[in-house]
């Protein structure tokens, strides 16, 4: 492999023009669109456009003027095609964390009889702490079991009220069967709710066709909504009469403006918005969404496994004293890879400093974010390049980058 | 009272000088800023500030390099100063509804022998509607009690775990004296939260003086952060070590990047962090705080009671057909006034028609905001003067204002 076999990969790359369309750094290898995803080109406008004509100039009227109202749901639906899910099966909402609590308290409720919350030991860690709190608020009622991913076939019996994985493991790249595990599940009768935040814009993701019950993810990573965007949360339809939101708040409700005392659950989806929407945040993540929906996603995983192909190969070919965290076979792995190094934390500060941005995971983690709309075969052969570099050179010794910090 | 008096007020208001630090739309008169806070001058740069460069050019390391990690921290101690709390007790952070479970779950723990939330009829829905979550949630072992405030403080008994008031009406603008309501809760060993939605930034209020326990608000309305914008929640520094929080997600861990598989809750006031905090949300909001903490609330709470009764003055002379359904007394009252009309959706149409924004609350009630930073005594004026002539001549008949659309 040399540089111009790499030019020619570019040259011939689908979705080429799209980098065009990210407004990036000059000078900067950016690999960590997995924690943060670049900023559309088109996002600086309409920011301008949400603020100063639609919250200065129209003021309260934009809910309905500007449809600020029914923007949850309409983000929803333009995620919903991402993630093989209806329209009217997914919202943009709150974060994260806040709907794995939403899905968590609905899927225990659909399942009042069994006391078990699975899921997987070193999952992101925001999925185990909100079971945590689940469980503690249950007062013991609850309890949630953390299994490595092999024993959680086996750990499915009648006590588990609900199984949460995340699709895409966040320090490893490894990806799980969705099809075969919501399966499982189902067939000792528990429900499974799927954290997409590392699958959602990284690859096709097929909610209804594996069954799914529900499923919730990040709108800043692959699906470039800016810091802290908006999340969102799936729930399949032919669970949604039949689940009292816990987090109950009034845009759930069926009739908001009426201004009741009593909670009455709104239609279907609906009933999982809680409080009022943060519409600059979802002005961003809209940019984000519409940018990716022009993208054919065939293509993106494409492009993201022969990425991912290339930074194994060329760190095979250059770097001696790593070891591959992620999977080898792209099949089984999404768009990252991950390289082990005792020394990683202050390798990947040495590599910051030369502009190439990857992220570090404890306790040695150095993971490098492959999102196809952006990044280049170029890229790969770069970052390898200056990661082979800084090993030859020892420059990651340098006092300065030893102190840990705090990076997302 | 004539436009020259009017004049004269405006020209000796102490605050005059801030109107000119928002963008506030031509031919339009805002009283609905305890909707929507009107838009800070310095929101659009500071905006176009954190998208082009902080996210786009600085990227991932702007969670450390543009402190976006220390936001929820940094404007918590903001809000504090305007409520009479320590810069350690407040946080900003996700939706008001979300903060409003955050408190009810963390001050039942407080008090586990006991089984009654307790809140106001007719308070803001979705207070009322959080609470109805925590008890489905708590499968009956909660129980919600909604009663008129005059009959709240004979219900406080040993089976109240916590009382949940609004400070300032959200309809009426009524204010509860909080010292008083306060002792009686704690005088029943019940703990006390108090929704400072329309209070924070329009009144002085002073949280540790009245030995509240929990406080939650919204940043959108009085703190001109922007639609959606992030809320906050304050909780007692006497009770940081006491609760396990619900909402128990990996920014409120007390080391979110060692990525262990057991929740910690943080020190203090970082324990009622949750997810990724919004920092386009975040940075907005900081506008509104930074410029509200320019102004004295003295002199706020001075401006806003004199608008009030200037309104209240110039209606009895110049309406009929109305009721006032604020208190006439200024010092019982928030930043607003509210009078009920049989047909005040359709008259407020109008009025917003005519480029004067009050807001209309069901059954009946017209609602008029004052925010002392923007509003102006000829505003009240103004404003009089257009429903008196829609009034006279039946406008608001027309058919275009019959219809019921979504407001907030």
């Amino acid at each position: 492999m040399d540089l111009h076999t790499i030019g020619e990969l570019d040259a011939a790359d689908p979705l080429r023009a799209f980098r065009d369309r990210f407004d990036l750094p000059e000078g900067v290898i950016y690999l960590d669109g997995n924690s943060l995803g670049a900023l559309p080109r088109a996002t600086a406008a309409r920011m301008a456009d949400v603020v100063s004509r639609e919250w200065g100039q129209d003021l309260i009227r934009s809910w309905n003027s500007n449809h600020w109202i029914e923007a949850p749901r309409r983000l929803g639906g333009k995620i919903a095609r991402l993630i093989g899910a209806g329209a009217h099966e997914v919202i943009a909402a709150d974060s994260t964390s806040i709907n794995v609590f939403k899905a968590l308290s609905a899927a225990v409720q659909l399942r009042p009889d069994r006391t078990i919350i699975l899921s997987e030991t070193g999952n992101f860690p925001t999925d185990a702490y909100m079971m945590q709190g689940l469980a503690h608020l249950s007062g013991g009622r609850l309890k949630q079991k953390l299994l490595p991913a092999d024993e959680i076939p086996a750990a499915l019996d009648d006590q588990v009220a609900v199984l949460l994985l995340t699709q895409t493991h966040y320090k490893t790249g490894r990806l799980h069967d969705m099809a075969a595990l919501t399966r499982a599940a189902h067939q000792a009768g528990a429900l499974v709710i799927w954290d997409l935040s590392h699958s959602a814009g990284a690859l096709p993701v097929e909610l209804n066709a594996c069954e799914a019950d529900f499923a919730i993810g990040c709108g800043y990573k692959y699906l470039n909504g800016g810091p802290g965007a908006p999340a969102f949360i799936f729930c399949a339809e032919r669970h949604h009469d039949h689940v009292f939101p816990a987090l109950s708040g009034w845009f759930g409700h069926a009739d908001p403006f009426a201004f009741d005392d009593t909670y009455q659950p709104g239609a279907g989806i609906e009933r999982f918005q809680c409080g009022t929407p943060g519409i600059l945040g979802m002005a961003a993540l809209e940019c984000g969404l519409d940018l990716m929906l022009e993208a054919d996603m065939a293509a993106i995983r494409a492009k993201s496994q022969a990425l991912g192909d290339l930074f194994i190969a060329l760190s095979e070919e250059c770097l001696t004293g790593f070891e591959l965290a992620s999977p080898f076979d792209a099949a089984r792995r999404g768009s990252q890879v991950s390289i082990r190094h005792k020394h990683g934390y202050a390798i990947m500060q040495a590599l910051i400093a030369r502009g190439v941005i990857g992220d570090f995971r404890a306790p040695d983690i150095l993971r490098f974010g492959f999102t196809p709309l952006y990044t280049r075969y170029e890229d790969v052969w770069l970052a390898i390049e200056a990661l082979a570099e800084i090993m030859q050179t020892g420059e990651w010794r340098e006092d300065r980058f030893a102190t840990r910090a705090a990076v997302t």
